[in-house]
C-alpha cells in the first residue's frame, strides 16, 4: 500500500476523480494503480474508470483512505511513477524562476493549460511539482503540459537557444499594453513570489502589467493569468 | 485579550505588518488596538507604528501571539470593530453571487485593488469577508474598497439601477475579446466557484473569456483577473 506523499518517493498520486483522468488520458505510461473507497464503487465515476483501465490496476479499499488523511472528500486516488519531460523546442515557454508555493505553482499549470501553454520550464529551487497539492491546484492540468527544470536560466538559455525571452518586473520595464507584437518561440519569464525575477535576467524587453502603486498588490498567479491572456490574444490578432 | 477569531465576533483582526498598516491607513476610525510580539519591538515595522498611532493603542504582549497560533511567522495583530461600507454608485462594480472560497474572495479585493475596482457587491451566502483568512489573502486591499452584501441580485440592482450589467459565463455568451466599448458605469459579475452564475441572471451582454475546452480550467480569481485587467484597459483606450 502507498503512504503519505513523501517529497522523496519515486511515485506519487492524484486524489479525485478529474485530476486522475486526466492523468489517465495524458499519462497512462506511468499510471501504477487507482485505489477506489467502496462507498464510491456506485458512481458513474467509477464506470468511466472500469472502462478505462485494466481491471488488474483497480484496486477497491478503504484503509489507504483512511492512512493519508486526504482533506478533501475524496474517493479515488491515481498513484503514477514520477516522470521528466523535455519541452518543444519550437513552441512558446512559460519560465518560472524558483517558485515557492505549491497552490501558486499548480493553478498556474492549469491557467496554462486554458490559454493553451504547454511548456514549463524551471529554475530550481522549486516547490515540489508532483506534490499532491501541487497536482491538486493543477486539477490535473499538469499531466497536459510538459514541464523540464533547470539548475540555471544559463542552463535553459543553452538548451532554448532560438527564444526570443520577455521577463516579468515592476522596475525597469514598459507596460505589457505597449507590445504590439511578439517574436516567437518566446520565453515568458517570471521571478519567485517574494523576491521577484534575479536583476540580472532583466533585458530590454522586460514587460509590466500596469497596476496601481502598491508594492504588493497582484500575485504570482494572477501577474501569470493576466500576462498569458494578453500575449496569446496579441499573437492570435 | 482577544479570542480566535469566529464568525459572529463583532471584531476581527489582521495578521501581518503590511495589512495592519493597511487598516490603519484606510479604517483608521475602526481600529481598537495592535498587538506586537516583544520580539518585534527593535523592527522598523514598529517605530513606524508608534508614529502611526495613539501609544495607548499598541500592547506589547507574548500571549495572544501563543494563544492565536497563527500559521505564519506574524508578529503583529490589528484589532478592528467590524463595520458595513456602501458602494459608489457612480462607479463600476464587480459582484460576486456567493464566493465559497476566503482565500479567492481576498485574492479577489487585493486584484481589484491593482486594477482600481474600488466596489465589490457580494450576494450572499458568501465566504466570511472579515475571516483573517480572508483579510490575509487580501493583504489589507479589504481596507481600500467598498463591500457591500445583499440577499439577493435583485436588491443589488434595485438599489443600483444605472448599472449595465455584464455576467460572466461559460455558455450562451459571447468571447470578451468582441468587446471593443463600455457602458459606463457598469457591473461584473461571476458566479460562485462550483455552479457558477444562476442562469436567470444571464442577458445579451454575457461574455466568456476565450479558452481551451475544459470545463475546470480557469479558477474564480484569475477569471476575474483577466477580465478586469482586459475590461480596464478597455475603459482605458
Amino acid at each position: 500500500m502507498i503512504k503519505k506523499y513523501q517529497k522523496d518517493f519515486s511515485y506519487s498520486y492524484t486524489t479525485g476523480f478529474y485530476p486522475t483522468f486526466e492523468l489517465i488520458k495524458y499519462k497512462k505510461e506511468y499510471l501504477k494503480c487507482v485505489y477506489v473507497n467502496p462507498n464510491a464503487v456506485d458512481t458513474e465515476g467509477f464506470k468511466k474508470l472500469q472502462i478505462s483501465i485494466p481491471k488488474e490496476k483497480i484496486i477497491i479499499s478503504e484503509n489507504v483512505f483512511n492512512k493519508l488523511m486526504l482533506k478533501e472528500n475524496d474517493n479515488v486516488i491515481g498513484v503514477f511513477d514520477k516522470y521528466n519531460d523535455k519541452l518543444d523546442k519550437d513552441d512558446n515557454h512559460v519560465v518560472l524562476q524558483r517558485p515557492s508555493d505549491m497552490g501558486n505553482l499548480g493553478n498556474i499549470m492549469r491557467t496554462m493549460n486554458a490559454f493553451s501553454y504547454k511548456n514549463l520550464a524551471i529554475i530550481v529551487p522549486t516547490a515540489d511539482i508532483f506534490n499532491p497539492k501541487t497536482i491538486r491546484a493543477s486539477m490535473g492540468s499538469i499531466f497536459k503540459i510538459n514541464i523540464e527544470l533547470f539548475n540555471s536560466f544559463e542552463e535553459y538559455i543553452e538548451k532554448y537557444k532560438d527564444h526570443t525571452y520577455y521577463p516579468f518586473a515592476l522596475q525597469n520595464s514598459k507596460p505589457m499594453q505597449s507590445l504590439k507584437n511578439i517574436k516567437k518561440p518566446y520565453s515568458l519569464l517570471y521571478g519567485n513570489e517574494a523576491t521577484g525575477l534575479d536583476r540580472e535576467l532583466l533585458n530590454e524587453n522586460t514587460l509590466k502589467i500596469e497596476q496601481a502603486d502598491d508594492i504588493d498588490s497582484l500575485n504570482l498567479t494572477t501577474a501569470v493569468a493576466v500576462s498569458l491572456y494578453y500575449i496569446k490574444n496579441l499573437e492570435n490578432n
